[in-house]
């Protein structure tokens, strides 16, 4: 792989000075011994002559004391030889340090710079180094569990095993082809396509955890759904209310707007933000209205907010239209009665009898709830509710979640692949344009662990750019 | 001392989880290798047995990969056995690590709880142990060679040479006393009254040093004094413009209003704001005029700004309530006169020569700028000006700054107890009272140290909870 960047010695903070304690500056490459020799002073002897995994107290004159910690290649995180310098947090002092090395000859690292050269150097492969920027701004048990599994390698050995029965089924056709005088068929045809089917239905399996993975790494997308003054911000605001703190937002993901995400067991849930419904001929409105509908279509769950103190003929016309733009095959509805300890008790009590009736009658699986927001009554049931709908997403160390587009583009590619070998065996085409298909899906499933990448340098750019400085 | 705290083990983060590549959580106490190994799984063996300086791979079981350096009594910060764990920068890991390390018997850290052992276990004195938070919020040049040279003791050492000087007359005087008798003079009473008089001229000067060090800590205070409409935010904006991204402000000190903070030639300088100064009968606009000329008093500079577009008697009545309100045996005052570049030449020049020959008249030290703040014309001059001013500040390993109140305060009460001992001395009073003075002043050294403290408890925990959580 050519790449120019390798071979020199790079330098970066892994932690942000002026925040913390101490602060850790790393050093990386063929020279980084040299280059920390000639900026600290140890206490005894030099750098360049410590044992790996060694840590080792020094100064740097008339700037700070600081730990040495050294690494020898292969036995690093970059795979090179490595130094971490350990030193007292000021912004001051980190500058300084890095203005030393760089006069001693090093080059501030690029973002994500560190982990590309450990995949470079075979440390890991590159669905194990997307994996480290998910690690790092995991904020829920269900996204850290799934970024942990695939930097352990977990979703890469599912995939070298899909991979070498493609591979083994590839050779066996190939095989056919050297003796094709013969018409031998050392494959027979009938376990190859049950092999194609296997392998296909696993890797639309991954591909289609795609959804799921991404609710775990955003959120769970949860439209609020209701007329105005029903109470739909009261209702966010309570929801978030305590949760505030846990999960503000999901850094790195691209939003117009901020949404609010909170923790419920482990499992992220994204609030999307809805004007108010109803029937409307107004031109202006009924734009904001069709945003509105076009949001709950992304939306995994739909909370349609009733007021249940309203006339019956509002609460029937918005039930209806809140059920039309549902699409019950992929979204779940829970309908919160809101306002119960509103209104005459007996009014509230015919509307809820009404609108169960009418859940009833339209037989979709629908969760109702009886809510009073403001007092924060109802809101645990709904808590538990939302959680229990997505339990699917609770940490579990069985399950493989892709939640990355690139492999998700991958995994497509190579289900579209095998659909071609397929449909290929099944027309009686040569065997070698069948290996060819294969061969194509192998090439999909390789571009996720970083071999076989047409572009590689912008593919790796892409990736590591949105990695943090000194990982 | 007795100190409840000590004897267990703490944890806590040395790093700001989420705010980088890397988080490191420090574990110090006599069980820390128990509670770390239960927490992390090493390849091979235990983090009991690994010696003091070594760093192993480990595995915190579904969290994350673990960097485990190990420190052995009393080689380590604290003095204790101590653990460094460095893992991948997630809040979540964070969190759930430290949350482990409590649940296996570790308690939560205070802040400046591990320096505060270090100090407990003679790692270090309490003016190093304070020079620890200094050096940590340390922005400039001059700062950080204040708070570095304290923490490597030479500010301790010079106290140490003072101590023991006053230690040495003491206790020739006290022997004295056994021999009292015999009317013997170990200590010639003139060589004594030199040794009195050249400590607390050392002494003195070091308790003046403080007004230094408390500009170099928190900037040097520099007043913008004009007119209204004169230019005061234009200069401010334009000095501060290109240098804020260096000193945005200076943490930790406490100030009604955030003050802008530029750093020339590594000395930080503090502008205050201030009101437009002319002669006024109006109460409510006296009291702001009134605030202002007790800003100036807070100046160590005060920069006079004049329109040399004005009418000559504007200028020269302003020019003449600056003058009034400079203390010119402690304070510098600078003339600036902006907006050369706008109005007639003639008109310029005239004024710039009538400023001129008024400087002249009153016959102090008074530096003129001429200016034109919108355009930049003139700023350079003026920042070599108040940088030359401040000289004396500029970073230099041979002089020591006090910039902490507490060690002014006893240098103070040394000064105060040799006074006293010198009177004694010249008065005839007996030699053990002479003696109890000079202990005194010992006593007031001693306290600086960290040892002969009143209340120690109280001393320390004023002292470490104002600094920072892991450190």
């Amino acid at each position: 792989m050519n790449n120019p960047l390798i071979g020199d010695t790079i330098v970066a903070p892994a932690t942000l000075p002026g925040t913390g304690a101490i602060s850790i500056l790393r050093i990386s490459g063929p020279e980084c011994f040299r280059f920390a020799d000639s900026v600290v002073q140890l206490k005894r002897g030099s750098i360049s002559e410590c044992a790996g995994y060694t840590i080792h107290y020094g100064e740097v004159p008339g700037l700070d004391d600081v730990l040495v910690s050294v690494f020898r290649a292969p036995h690093s995180y970059t795979g090179e030889d490595s130094v971490e310098l350990s030193f007292h947090a000021s912004r001051y002092i980190a500058e300084e340090l890095v203005r030393r090395l760089l006069a001693a000859g090093c080059r501030m690292a690029l973002p994500g710079e560190f982990t590309r050269r450990a995949f470079l150097n075979g440390k890991m492969d590159l669905a194990q180094a997307e994996a480290v920027a998910d690690l790092i701004s995991s904020k829920t048990a269900a996204s850290h569990r799934v970024a942990y599994n695939q930097l352990r390698g977990g979703f890469s050995s599912e995939l070298a095993s899909l991979r070498s029965e493609l591979v083994e089924m590839t050779s066996l056709l190939e095989l056919e082809l050297d003796f094709s005088e013969e018409e031998v068929e050392f494959a027979e045809r009938s376990r190859l396509l049950e092999l194609i089917d296997r392998t296909r239905s696993h890797v639309v399996r991954l591909a289609d955890s795609f959804r799921y993975g991404n609710a775990v790494k955003n959120g769970v997308p949860v439209a609020i759904v209701g007329a105005t003054n029903v109470g739909k911000s009261t209702l966010l605001n309570a929801l978030v209310g305590e949760d505030r703190a846990l999960v503000s937002d999901i850094a790195g993901t691209t939003r117009d707007t901020v949404e609010e995400v909170i923790n419920l067991d482990g499992i992220p849930f994204r609030f999307i933000d809805t004007a108010g419904i109803r029937e409307t001929v107004e031109t202006v409105e009924k734009m904001g209205i069709e945003r509105t509908f076009r949001k709950i279509s992304e939306a995994e769950i739909v909370i349609g907010l009733l007021d249940v103190t309203a006339q019956d003929s509002t609460i029937k016309s918005n039930l209806e239209l809140m059920v039309s733009k549902v699409d019950f095959g992929t979204q779940k509805l829970v309908l919160c009665l809101n306002k119960v300890d509103l209104g005459p008790e007996m009014m509230v009590n015919k509307n809820v009898n009404m609108i169960n009736s009418f859940v009833t009658s339209i037989d979709k699986e629908t969760v109702v709830i009886k809510l009073a927001a403001k007092q924060g009554l109802g809101l645990s049931e709904l808590r538990a509710t939302l959680s229990a709908l997505e339990s699917h997403l609770i940490p579990n160390a069985d399950s493989t979640f892709v939640t990355n587009i690139r492999h998700f583009d991958s995994l497509r590619r190579t289900a579209d692949s095998l659909s071609d070998a397929r449909l290929a065996l099944t027309s009686g085409t040569p065997s070698d344009l069948v290996a060819e298909d294969l061969r194509r899906a192998v090439t999909s499933l390789n571009q996720i662990l970083g071999t076989d990448l047409i572009d590689p340098e912008t593919v790796l750019q892409n990736i590591f750019r949105n990695h943090c400085i000194g990982k």
